[in-house]
């Protein structure tokens, strides 16, 4: 074939997720596409301003395969460079805006990026990492309409997303995409040193919105609050590509307040949110709460952690929709379950069930697949895993040992198909021929005194045991915690080869930018307790 | 990668038809996927029968890329066999029942097809033509578990469907097939003699299940009907290969009978069917309608023509479902637009709008695309377009120019999005769920009678036919024609549905000013022949 004829046939059936965002402009031109603030985009002029910057970058030279980075809260500039990028084939980077100035300049070199787009605000904060070194040429301000920043003179190019747009060409952007091109790389702070780029291909994201649209029946007339942060697989992946898939709207905030989001949905008659469990938390105890039309409402989801059953009983109660839990990781674009809203009373505490374009498995040491009720690691295949880690073959290699995803949890499957995480695989101790579930010996721990404000439980190197099962505890402020008295109070809870050796008191854990303790640090900052 | 690895990766995260059956399978192990008579498999039964018959395959010799021929009516074998061939990236090729023994052997031999599995009444039928110059190897007989048919003494390799499930093997046979491989190769009868092979790749049909899973809202609590032939893509990849896809259950039946399929909606609580609107005429005039219980019917769907308004209202007012009307083409897999219950009272005699994974649009002479409202050749894109014509680079690129899937259809898009078909590009007249080429029909009725100086063939509109195939014919002069002798003689050569229901005699034909014959005009003038 001609390549006039490799791009006409590649135009005609590839996978892009550029173009559902142009398919859904051609069927619902006039329907809401985002609301940012009082900035209101239909679909074709969601679609049209995507089109003025995909010019305007191809204008700076970006071609299929380079990478552009975003550090933005959330606003519809992000959705317009991510769908600019898509319709490129360029890869967008998304900065989790967590992360160390040492982590963004790490992810910055790492992925290759050749241009950042930074929110006004930001720009301070990101331009030391920019100038770093790195192959980054450009920096876009987004949305540089206002003059809250100075050009400065650094050798980068500055300029404006306003400007990036201003080329004036709103017709598609025609270029040859593969469906398996990278449109994302999704660096996961991991409790190792640096994030991990985790490549996602367009092919990969669509079915993934795919799989969010069938899952949680998203339909054209939706109205979805947008309040994590896109930065996230989370919500840029599980909401705002599936949304932009079937026509939905998508409400922009910047972050969240419990009372702010109540008032919206009222107002907007909003559909759909998704939120933390601490989130749903803040909107049970707010005092608006009551006062508030909840009724438009179809359904509200969660995600990272169970709810506990008295609030999940109570959010059925007040809001009166179905609820549902995304359990997953960046790996799976995120899916791999979702807890419908029937199982959650049935199953407290489960994981849900493998979601349609997913198949759960749960594997032993020497790569065999479990039967249910036998616990191992869980595995993952499914047309929106990853494509590989970025740059990392090892990586890549063993979390795709015997042809499946490693997902690095341990747990089972019931006779139910019930999907239940029992510990994060690399944080269950082996301990004298025993394996431990750190999570349950955590849960007996904090149950034993009221003066436990936080506790993890490692196991740390030992002669005798190989590892020692070992809490790691901080004190609540004033608690008088005793070692001894709480040992003892622990093992009355627990089989006894999951009871903790010893106990270490310290003043604060570490954790990651998201928030996650980092028990590596843990382990190796007391790698030699039971050494003398 | 070492080709573990290449396999490793393929595994984890390709799309391939045959993996969304393993899916359903440990998603929904104990749900109902086929009732076939008083036979029924569970999906976990289905998995593993297309595993045993996929081994079989495999032990045969059949590798990734090889094609096998069905010749079958409705069954579960033709399913099993469909999956099995997914599962090894073997490319199904389903035999139309309606076909001479002349198309049949083309197919075999333009497929390369090196086996056929043919249903045990048809053997006499098919074993000709799986003796001609083609590659054909082996005959599977299905089911071959009673004594109706001989072992013919012929050169090939005679084997029953049942022995080949009987190797045992039920694991998954894990081969490496890429998501654009192709699945199936559909042959169409075009305007030419013999009828093209539309390639279909894994992802093409992957996402025409997706998008008929989300047009339609099917769920794995579904009941389908399957009564229309699955070697139409219509019933295939519309609903058998959706519904595996949710879990939903299929209920095989061999033919329509009005009476037997209300019966079955009532006993089987039935949720879904799909039928041509003369099905759905059929089971309002029974007798037994008043009498059935049809109140499990969540929607209904009907193909290929409009219903005339009194019936449809008919019909939403006694089946009490949503009605669907699908629009497209085999080369789209087949769904190009849905027309969605609200929209088929609103705009009679349009043919809906856009479906998710397709973008509609409207080309001029010049390849470029016409706004809403004006009329020219009705074109699409999205991932479920075929990936070729087999064999036939000359149409592929015909069919691609300009970057978009010509349809040969001629119409416009209105205001609303809604689509319009005037015309056909191509001369197809679409009767009774078969495609005929009114160019072989003309044919027929050249060689019929001498007395025959022009005919042209159209498609006119027929309350029971869709569209009723009609020669209107003008005599040589002199000659003295009688409509009903010239009937017979015209049947003589033809297949029973190509034949004309009717022969209208005219003094002259309408031609364009370069002396084309204006069938639209034909058309237009006797659009009210079947109407009284």
């Amino acid at each position: 074939m001609t390549p006039a004829e490799d791009l006409h046939a590649n135009l005609i059936h590839r996978v892009n997720v550029g173009d559902s965002l142009t398919r859904t402009a051609a069927r619902h031109p006039d329907r809401t596409a985002l609301v940012d603030g009082d900035r209101v985009n239909t679909y074709r002029q969601f679609n049209t301003w995507v089109n003025r910057v995909a010019w305007g970058l191809l204008g700076l030279g970006y071609r299929r395969g380079d990478a552009l980075a975003i550090a933005s809260g959330n606003s519809a500039e992000f959705l317009v460079a991510y769908y600019a990028c898509a319709k490129l084939g360029v890869v967008c980077v998304p900065i989790n805006l967590g992360w160390r100035a040492e982590e963004i300049g790490y992810v910055l070199g790492h992925s290759a990026a050749r241009g950042i787009v930074v929110e006004t605000q930001l720009v301070d904060a990101i331009a030391p990492a920019a100038r770093g070194d790195n192959a980054v040429v450009d920096v876009i301000v987004s949305p540089g309409t206002n003059a809250d920043w100075t050009r400065p003179a650094d050798g980068l190019r500055w300029l404006t997303f306003a400007a990036l747009g201003d080329a004036g060409d709103e017709t598609e952007p025609e270029v040859l995409v593969e469906d398996r091109d990278p449109i994302s790389y999704l660096y996961t702070s991991g409790t190792t040193a640096f994030p991990k780029g985790v490549v996602g291909s367009h092919t990969a994201i669509y079915l993934e919105s795919v799989t969010m649209a069938l899952e949680c029946r998203f339909a054209e007339d939706d109205r979805f609050a947008a309040v994590l942060p896109m930065f996230h697989t989370g919500q840029l992946n599980c909401f705002c590509t599936p949304a932009v898939m079937v026509g939905a709207a998508v409400h922009i905030l910047r972050g969240f307040d419990a009372g702010e989001l109540l008032a919206l949905v009222e107002t907007e008659r909003i559909t759909q949110i998704f939120g933390l469990p601490m989130m749903y938390r803040a909107m049970l105890d707010h005092p608006d709460l009551a006062a508030r039309d909840l009724s438009s409402l179809r359904r509200a989801c969660y995600a990272m952690a169970p709810m506990p059953d008295a609030q999940l009983k109570r959010c059925l109660d007040v809001f009166g929709c179905d609820f549902y839990l995304l359990f997953g990781q960046t790996e799976m674009s995120p899916t791999a379950t979702v807890f419908r809203p029937e199982h959650q009373l049935s199953h407290p505490g489960a994981a849900g069930t493998a979601v349609v374009n997913v198949q759960v498995a749960v594997m032993g040491p020497d790569g065999s697949l479990l039967p249910r009720g036998e616990p191992g690691e869980i595995v993952y295949r499914g047309p929106h895993t990853l494509t590989e880690y970025l740059h990392n073959p090892e990586a890549t290699e063993a979390a795709f040992a015997h042809g499946w995803l490693h997902s690095g949890d341990a747990g089972q499957l019931d006779a139910d198909g019930m999907l239940w995480f029992t510990d994060r695989y690399k944080d269950v101790i082996k301990t004298g021929g025993e394996n431990v579930a750190s999570i349950e010996v955590e849960k007996a721990v904090y149950g034993a005194d009221q003066g436990v404000a936080e506790v993890v439980v490692v196991g740390l190197p030992h002669e005798h045991w190989g590892e020692a099962v070992t809490a790691v505890v901080v004190a609540k402020p004033g608690a008088e915690l005793d070692p001894d008295r709480l040992l003892v109070a622990v093992r009355a809870g627990l089989d006894h080869y999951k009871a903790p050796k010893s106990v270490i008191f310290v003043d604060e854990l570490p954790r990651t930018s998201t928030g996650k303790i980092q028990k590596n640090l843990v382990r190796q900052r007391f790698a030699d307790h039971y050494r003398q």
